[in-house]
């Protein structure tokens, strides 16, 4: 299989986990499963899942062992558009040219569906790690990255520095947050669940954080690109240009290449993952 | 020791831990940390981590080993209030006399500080857990009380019945799901973490859930006598009217307190905790 078939198989079998670990969509109360549904399944391309899984892969190949943590990652990752959504926040009403989960369902609904895929997240891992104790470094991976002092932290800039402008500092502290911890806590997660040396989760991590890096200044290129909104934002278009912003880009995803060298022939797929985010947004 | 002396006590010996448990107000980013202290010490009475701990001392005297539930039950409980006062839900400015989270850090840092501390919550469960791997199944008593099929689906059914009438059978489940359960799974959790056997563990559930409805009852009376707002509401005395509703609450707590007959003197304490509950509100 080539890279792209592999990829669309790993999606698939996501998919089909993250469809069973949800409550079917007409489970009591009304409105708010469909609403969890509806986010869940809207287009999202399960970057973090599949890193989780990949990761896993290098060094176990019984993937179905991490799919609640793999699938955990995806609730978290779509909690988080969600509420970033919400007219309070960054007032989206649509995304991936579908109309945004507080303009279908209400913004006290949204509000709801967020909190209830953050608690499912965390139910996933629970009643996983009852199952796999060992589980319990990749979930405290994701916790954290998820936490205050991950991904919450970077939003909070990001609000805090809208429509202001931003310096350098401010910047790698939104990017490094928001976007890059917890796609460095998917691979971080699937080399701990697996078992992984120390030695090789420092490298997968080194991988991850140059990944989240390279995908959040792609994915601000191709805002610009598209004609994004006009407001000042914490983006490296907005701060160095274009043109440094590609190079910057390119050099991340070279960094993280290099950081998984050490897994040779084995670590293909993940090199061709970092290519293809850069290529991809959000 | 007389009840409201040993009730004083623990709430202090909790506010400690609350304290040490949350990174300091002054912790990178700004705002969020201030804003997830301001709530979490805002006046609340602490009677979930009060039932915790109490529950957990029916079988286990060292106290200090179930903080962390203890804590993380609290931090849920205060996020669940964040976003029921925002605009989109409740929309209070007040609570407990004070300017809610909303209003005084706005609305996108008042969501973001109730998804950081519900995020907190399992940070602090999952790090208990891995010093304490027997706490799994108090965790996931927690982790499935304040979710879909508890807490988060109550609140669901609440607004979806904002100004509208509702029947027995909704207002017993948003009740139950609304309040009992969290409340409940505070002293379950208590007692799975102090390793009770499970007819112990059900007498406690018993108690629990009885001890949420006579609460919510209680509450609601109380909103009544105090001039609380005039919306319909989803309420015992909206329903049946206020003797009734007291009759109701009466006999759940004593429900309540029949369920731990089981315990005899070592149950004073929570008997006496039913008792106060009822004559307290939130």
């Amino acid at each position: 299989m080539d890279f792209n078939q592999q990829l669309k198989h790993k999606i698939e079998i996501i998919d089909k986990n993250l469809d069973n670990m949800l409550p079917p969509a007409d489970t009591y109360p009304p409105v708010i499963h469909e609403a969890m549904r509806y986010s869940v399944f809207s287009g999202g391309k399960r970057l973090r899942p599949v890193l989780l899984i990949s990761a896993y892969e290098l060094f176990d190949e019984h993937v179905d062992d991490c799919m609640p943590l793999a699938c955990a990652i995806e609730f978290i990752h779509t909690y988080s558009l969600i509420h970033d959504d919400l007219p309070a926040m960054d007032d989206d009403d649509t995304r991936r040219g579908k109309a945004t989960c507080h303009k279908v369902f209400g913004e006290g609904i949204a509000v709801l569906t967020g909190d209830a895929l953050l608690n499912h997240a965390f139910e996933v891992m629970l009643d996983d790690i009852a199952r796999n104790p060992h589980h319990i470094a990749a979930a405290i991976a994701i916790a954290k990255a998820a936490g205050i002092g991950g991904m919450i932290g970077g939003q909070v800039m990001d609000l805090l520095y809208e429509n202001k402008p931003v310096d350098d500092g401010v910047l790698q502290y939104i990017h490094q947050h928001k976007t890059a911890a917890l796609i460095c806590a998917a691979v971080k997660a699937g080399a701990l669940a697996a078992g992984a040396d120390e030695v090789y989760v420092r490298a997968i991590e080194q991988y991850g954080l140059a990944l989240g890096m390279a995908f959040q200044i792609s994915d601000d290129i191709l805002d610009v690109d598209e004609g994004g909104k006009e407001e000042v934002k914490a983006t490296y278009p907005a701060l160095y240009g274009i043109e440094a912003s590609i190079k910057a880009a390119q050099e991340f995803t070279q960094h993280a290449i290099d950081a998984i060298a050490v897994f040779g022939q084995k670590g293909t797929f993940l090199k061709e993952m970092a290519s293809y985010m850069m290529r991809r947004s959000n």
